[in-house]
């Protein structure tokens, strides 16, 4: 199922999205989209709505250098554990809205990324059951302020501006995430292009990992790990992230 | 006003305390504590009931290094600008419940802080106005496992333990942060014994650096930093971090 937040005629709602190309339909959800959700019965033709980020997660975990070459280009190897880092909430935005660039950065910096969004309170999961608790598998674009990244130390400031976390299109709950191609593109041109089977530590150890720290709750999102080939986004620019079965996300970039 | 957060007979309300001593009542607030309160007319001797963390924040943004002779005491100089970082929301508890040791840590620290709840959604706040958006001030316990601190770099993992981030007893709207005293002892023995006129960064000038990163919403915390003489805690001790004004919190140590 692919599962959506949209805005409506009438509202907001949690939608499944069902169909292909321009004849989809979002079919509104009742409340909420964990466990088995049920519909209200309404339903209209997606394109006569408009796509939120699918989730306002109660917190947004990350992973850094989670791929060798992208490590290496930041210049070191990778850590032999999972290095963990939040984003505020206060980040997302959805497919097509704007990233903001602050005005006291000089480079900000496009991260596509496969993010997986959990679908029950767990904490203490094992690598092997790390399915059981995840409701699906969406796309985020970490954008990054690299000079604060920089003269900081810590990442918050850098990767925690409002804007800084677009979400989407929608959450994949049949996804496959052990091998899927990722793919970013700035203005049409490849600058990010791996694929998920390449993650130093998977989904399963990345859950294993977090979980052992803090209770995941239902909407929170992992980012998993950005890979080589990020770079600046300029005021006028539009960055889309791809990755296999998950859709497309793409965002344009202005000055705030 | 003392604005708390407890659990009675029949459920869990925000409250107002009044009164001193063995004599407290805490008067219930319909709905939240933000803007003007109305009360229910409903009280219980304060007693007769159990406090909970004041607030649940959807996020908490700390300052790190933010005395003088704490980022000394750490192996550095301050830095010139507040450096943020952020604990999850899963890390809050209230006073008197207990700190619990991972399992994965040989040395887990207290450090104890003065925090400021915000009011209100805002941001690009000027630090002149920093007090108009602050709901009042309260305790924090920035607990911290070193080892893993100084191993990742990040240090999300090292903060954000379940547990890690006791807060209250309450919240006082009234109080002056100025000039406050602030002191952490463990089993009576006092460790921090400092004053918050020492902080590098003020309230104002930590709610204009945040806000200029992210949207603060009601109730979002800030931890303003700990000052010298941060030490461990073990299993079986009791730590109890004091600011004039603002009460006293505690909470046990245990194992996981």
């Amino acid at each position: 199922m692919l599962l959506a937040r949209i805005a409506h005629p009438e509202g907001v709602a949690f939608v499944a999205v069902e169909g292909d190309g321009t004849d989809q339909v979002a079919a509104e959800i009742a409340e909420h989209p964990f466990g088995k959700p049920t519909f209200t019965g309404r339903r209209w033709p997606l394109a006569d709505t408009r796509l939120l980020a699918p989730i306002l997660p109660t917190k947004i975990i990350c992973v850094g250098k989670n791929y060798a070459d992208h490590a290496r280009e930041m210049g070191g190897e990778p850590p032999e554990n999972p290095v963990i880092f939040m984003k505020p909430s206060t980040t997302v935005i959805g497919p097509g809205a704007a990233i903001k660039l602050p005005a006291d950065s000089t480079r900000v910096d496009f991260e596509g990324e496969l993010a997986a969004v959990i679908g029950m309170p767990c904490r203490d999961v094992p690598a092997s059951r790390a399915k059981d608790v995840i409701l699906g598998y969406t796309i985020a674009n970490d954008v990054t302020a690299r000079d604060q990244q920089q003269a900081d130390g810590q990442w918050t400031r850098a990767k925690g501006h409002d804007t800084f976390c677009p979400l989407g299109p929608w959450i994949n709950t049949t996804a496959d995430p052990a091998d899927l191609a990722i793919k970013t593109t700035v203005d049409g041109e490849v600058k990010q292009d791996s694929r998920t089977s390449l993650l130093l530590h998977d989904i399963g150890a990345l859950v294993e990992w977090i979980s052992r720290v803090m209770t995941l709750l239902p909407g929170d999102v992992i980012l998993t790990g950005t890979p080589a080939g990020v770079g600046p986004i300029t005021e006028g620019q539009s960055v889309s992230v791809t990755i296999d079965g998950l859709g497309i996300l793409t965002n344009p970039v202005v000055k705030r």
